[in-house]
């Protein structure tokens, strides 16, 4: 459990404010919100106090809406640099939008460049000009420069403060300038050794230079073979190289292969959850998904993959239409032909997730590409056999129908195995196009095994004789 | 791009192994494949040489399941520990089935206890044992003290070998005793000072011990306010913890708060990609989703999602068979009804999502359950109010029968407000019983979207007197 040693008076003022689960409790939020409502200011603030930014932060998430520009108010310097940048950025933005251009620039000159980014990129042209004049010549160049990369690159999440030293120094050297530069960050992991020209060497864990004695060459103790980040290279695969290589730190370097920026592990464990979560959001067609984002966007997000579900199913009603005559002399198809449909889907969907996790982590590629499809075709057939027995016998014996109940056994074993083919041929070739596999797959998917779901049932129900067409 | 200047000789021979996305060539996988099957051995260890570990582990997960062995063969001592750590687990437990219970010692002693019991743990229980007796007293205890922890818990994952100093110590005693102690651990990034009963005190970045005096005391510069793990927490729990709090690495306590081991993030970079991309196929009913798996188990993991969903499917048929009248009478009835059930499947999907991944990231509680839900409420009146104007105008004009335009676009909106309804209450109401609300949403939310879908377009014909019951 999280322990605040350093603030046990204001702890025990306090009713536990998180949870077994390290949430807020809903107790907690109600007294903070009812403090601020009732004027309480002192007793708001003492609450507050003795939470880490991070639940801070929490806070303003979670209690509603209207109350949070009075509570940000109230709490006045409790909501710092720190907490803004821990903050949902949907709710910092609109916290951010009482605030004036001056008071945001005071807030993101406390920042590390990466975290002042993030601020500054989420708000509107004009204003952003406003807060960049506000700032320090110093800080205004770095963050106008890292403003210059494309949104997700390393640009824009790497912080411009680390620690570089010549290959030529010693460890008890690297210590002193260490000492006696004080205004070198103190938020650094590694240290990166370069050439005159500023090119990374090699990498240097602080951990092995408090090692050895203070005569040892850094060079004889760096690491040479270094993962360098290039920095227009996309955040997500930034993420994949430091999952890879289990890199805490890392440089990033420009076209020249100088180094002009470091990236840490903190900021991309953000990016990995990011990155996952949009997978299972985008596979859904929930846009964004995050409960922060206001309604409009969320809606607009969402009923594009609605509208595309239209379309789809109507080529599925289509299909269903063309057989019109087969239902009247059979209103049974009608009953049995969702479910069909409906199990091809969820098989489909069972092999496209699988497949756009593989590819999403590189483990898909063309080596293996022909072996996995082999793979889901097996796991297809027993899949398909199992349900194909099962519905097969209870449909027989329901309706009282074999012919019924080979018809749309059959029909359930096809449409599996088209969905395993389909839910790894779409990620697998929309990936090859450059495209993200998340985005598209899901539409393409189900409109396949709705389709021959119904074509396969409803075809084998004429092709059988079991109705005229 | 990942520079191997330590390797420069043998890069030289190789042809480009990794493309631009940092993945394995199919080219170079099927020179090294070629190779062992010629019995070229040389030419494999040449080629594979080069590779970074991560990318010898990948080497393995990507060429056939039958050339893994031969590989390893060939390969020798070029298949390290670290290459077996950094592997798939189940490509790693077929490799290690045609290991000795010796061999398998000495390559786990040559890890982390984290890694070695990652490695451990997968063996069968009369393996371990045939292992463990061939390691060295101490690490043997510190492996089987690591296995009567849970599963996936805290203990699980920690490394027993860190820095612990005590709290009079001053800077350059703490250098001293790391230069003088050469058996202590080179891989960690924070220093932790106890208490003389072994209980953390406080936490001390290594760079702030570089950038100090001497003289300065440890005390002075630790930071007290320190994130404890107990050794029984849930690994996503931990995770949530290092994501919250922005940790590089965390100290694990025992039931008596003493400290007995410390995780550090790059483990946590795995768990939080492995506990997202879980929720992704859990949802999907995908289970492990792991491409390397064997397929009797995906099989398994996969059929009871798919013999669920029949289930689910039938009472959806259940419900279109009491109108079987109606659908005799309007066959349009039959084509249309699939419509209304997929869009509200879809919309349950997305509003499921959405929450379900709130739940994992704790962003969802008790105290803004209500808010939310009123707001996925305006947006299912908000998409459904789109999708009901196009599709009832749609189905008005092609059947020429306005009031099955009025029908069909009903019950639409009924349906999608029914699935923003289901997407949140179903994950929320799981996870109040302590259930995974990615594991069974999915199920209970289709089977209500298709239901629902079904009678609400079927009964609201009859009920417009558009067919009779």
């Amino acid at each position: 459990m999280t322990e605040m040693t350093d603030a046990p008076d204001a702890e025990d003022l306090a009713p536990p404010s998180l949870d077994d689960d390290n949430r807020l409790t809903d107790e907690f939020v109600r007294l903070v919100s009812e403090a601020v409502d009732d004027g309480d200011n002192n007793l708001a603030q003492e609450l507050v106090n003795p939470l880490h930014n991070a639940d801070i932060a929490d806070l303003f998430e979670l209690i509603d809406e209207d109350e949070r520009a009075p509570l940000a108010g109230v709490l006045g310097d409790l909501v710092s640099a720190d907490v803004l940048a821990e903050m949902n950025e949907h709710v910092r933005e609109d916290l951010i939008e009482v605030l004036e251009p001056g008071q945001i620039a005071d807030l993101t000159e406390q920042l590390e460049t990466d975290d002042a980014v993030a601020i500054i990129e989420d708000l509107d042209e004009g204003e952003q000009q406003a807060v960049l004049a506000e700032l320090e010549p110093e800080d205004r160049a770095a963050i106008e420069s890292a403003l210059t990369y494309a949104e997700e690159s390393a640009g824009r999440i790497m912080q411009r403060d680390l620690v570089a030293v010549p290959e030529h120094m010693n460890v008890g050297q690297l210590i002193d300038y260490l000492r006696e530069h004080g205004d070198l960050t103190t938020e650094f992991w590694e240290v990166y050794v370069v050439d005159p020209s500023h090119k990374p060497v090699g990498t240097c864990q602080l951990s092995w230079i408090l090692r050895v004695p203070r005569d040892i060459a850094v060079a004889d103790i760096m690491k040479r073979e270094q993962t360098l980040i290039p920095v227009d290279m996309d955040q997500e695969e930034v993420a994949l190289r430091f999952q890879k290589y289990n890199l805490i730190s890392a440089a990033v370097v420009n076209e020249d292969g100088r180094l002009i920026g470091m990236i840490t592990v903190d900021d991309i464990l953000h990016i990995v959850e990011d990155e996952a979560s949009e997978d299972v959001l985008l596979l859904s067609g929930a846009g964004e998904g995050d409960i922060n984002e206001p309604i409009r966007d969320s809606y607009k997000a969402r009923v594009r993959w609605l509208i595309a579900n239209l379309a789809t199913a109507m080529v599925a009603s289509f299909v269903i239409s063309i057989f019109g005559a087969a239902i009247e002399q059979m209103v049974a198809l009608a009953v049995l032909m969702p479910i069909v449909a409906s199990i091809g889907g969820n098989a489909g969907t069972q092999t496209m997730a699988v497949s756009v996790r593989a590819l999403a982590m590189n483990e898909l590629t063309r080596s293996n590409t022909r072996r996995i499809i082999v793979r889901e075709f097996r796991i297809a057939i027993l899949n398909g056999g199992t349900i194909a027995i099962l519905i097969g016998i209870g449909t027989a014996l329901v309706f009282a129908n074999p012919i019924l109940g080979g018809v749309i056994a059959l029909a359930m074993l096809i449409n599996i195995v088209v969905a395993g083919f389909a839910g790894i041929f779409v990620p697998v070739m929309l990936e090859r196009l450059k495209q993200d596999p998340a985005l598209a797959s899901s539409v393409f998917v189900t409109m396949i095994t709705d389709t021959m779901g119904f074509l396969a049932f409803l075809g084998l129900a004429v092709a059988s004789g079991l109705v005229g067409f």
